[in-house]
């Protein structure tokens, strides 16, 4: 997808890595560190200091050699390119087990987005209130996002379900979904779906422990 | 950390993806196809070609250019390498509402991994049934994971409390653990530790979504 937001054409894969390199810069300030390098990033994150320096010098300026990056400069500097200088609400669909525990989710906060509407088709939980915010019906779902503008979703209902509810949200006007749902969703070209999968993670980490077991 | 399983000296950066190819492959088997192109893979993973086949070389010998890459084999190939073509045991300790989802969740059915043991510190959740597994006490998690030679953990309980826990696994003998708590955890340089961060999905969506309202 083409992107222009005045810092040229940024490859998808380099955007993927920003929020991760955001999430270590976060780490480090919350401890108190002013400064970091490519080494200290890379070290923390599995990834080599030259993709680090590499991907960083997309959006120019910063990180000179031997000196290092200013953390709270370059914080600055992902949230806006990330958009997330502001903050974002997002629509939750399926108030389940896990629909509960991630509208109870502490990891949001400051980060650039807020859960601001629930929704479940059950009638049970209709009506209910989690974290302070009201269950509403599926069938309220397009008025309350399009009336908002909510651009954002989370799906967390069953999988049989899952493709119906992306569709819905997309006829609202959703243009990003988190889909935790444990199938592939079939959307519009122009709307970006990320997957949440707990499996990924899993297997991220077999390849070297069985290597220490051996 | 170094590895070497016959593949060579793997670069992490590549290994983390390999996961992400690996469900790729599966739906396009689920669908029924037998063929695919580093072209096609890219398409749907948002990463250039180019990488893709450069990723996929690290193993040699299969994907010839022009001719495509013949999924089942690939499926076989990644497996191995990952270490997947086998099941792994799982324990997860809290059984809260986000727990009880990633007990039920359907995703990890044969992509070599189970859940074997729930893990709970309040007293009236042990003994509890969740998708037929009791809830164990904390109290019975070392001896548990020790005797069972146990390697993977998920972490499902409140921030507060996930630092402990992971110490308390990796005493255990847990040598990778996935982390559902906002929080980073500190563990020996010989534990991997994988983050499942809801944030960081839609920070990778915001910076293209935004650039389409403009």
């Amino acid at each position: 997808m083409a992107s222009n937001n005045g810092n040229g054409n940024i490859p998808d894969i380099v955007i993927s890595r920003l929020p991760i390199y955001l999430r270590a810069l976060n780490r480090l300030a919350a401890d108190g560190q002013e400064i970091t390098s490519s080494h200290e990033l890379g070290q923390r994150l599995g990834i080599s200091s030259a993709q680090i320096r590499k991907d960083l010098s997309h959006f120019g300026g910063f990180g000179k050699q031997g000196t290092g990056y200013h953390i709270s400069f370059l914080q600055d500097r992902l949230r806006k390119v990330l958009h997330v200088d502001r903050e974002w609400e997002v629509a939750l669909v399926g108030i389940g087990d896990l629909g509960k525990a991630i509208a109870r989710y502490r990891g949001f906060g400051d980060r650039g987005f807020h859960i601001s509407c629930l929704f479940d088709s059950a009638p049970e939980k209709v009506g209910q209130r989690v974290e302070n915010l009201l269950v509403q019906p599926l069938s309220e779902l397009h008025t309350t996002i399009e009336t908002r503008g909510i651009r954002l979703a989370m799906i967390a209902v069953p999988a049989e379900h899952a493709q119906a509810v992306a569709a819905h949200l997309v006829e609202a006007g959703v243009r990003g979904i988190l889909n935790y749902a444990p199938i592939n969703l079939s959307v519009p070209s122009n709307v970006h779906v990320q997957y949440i999968d707990p499996v990924v993670g899993l297997q991220r980490m077999t390849y070297y422990v069985e290597d220490e077991l051996i």
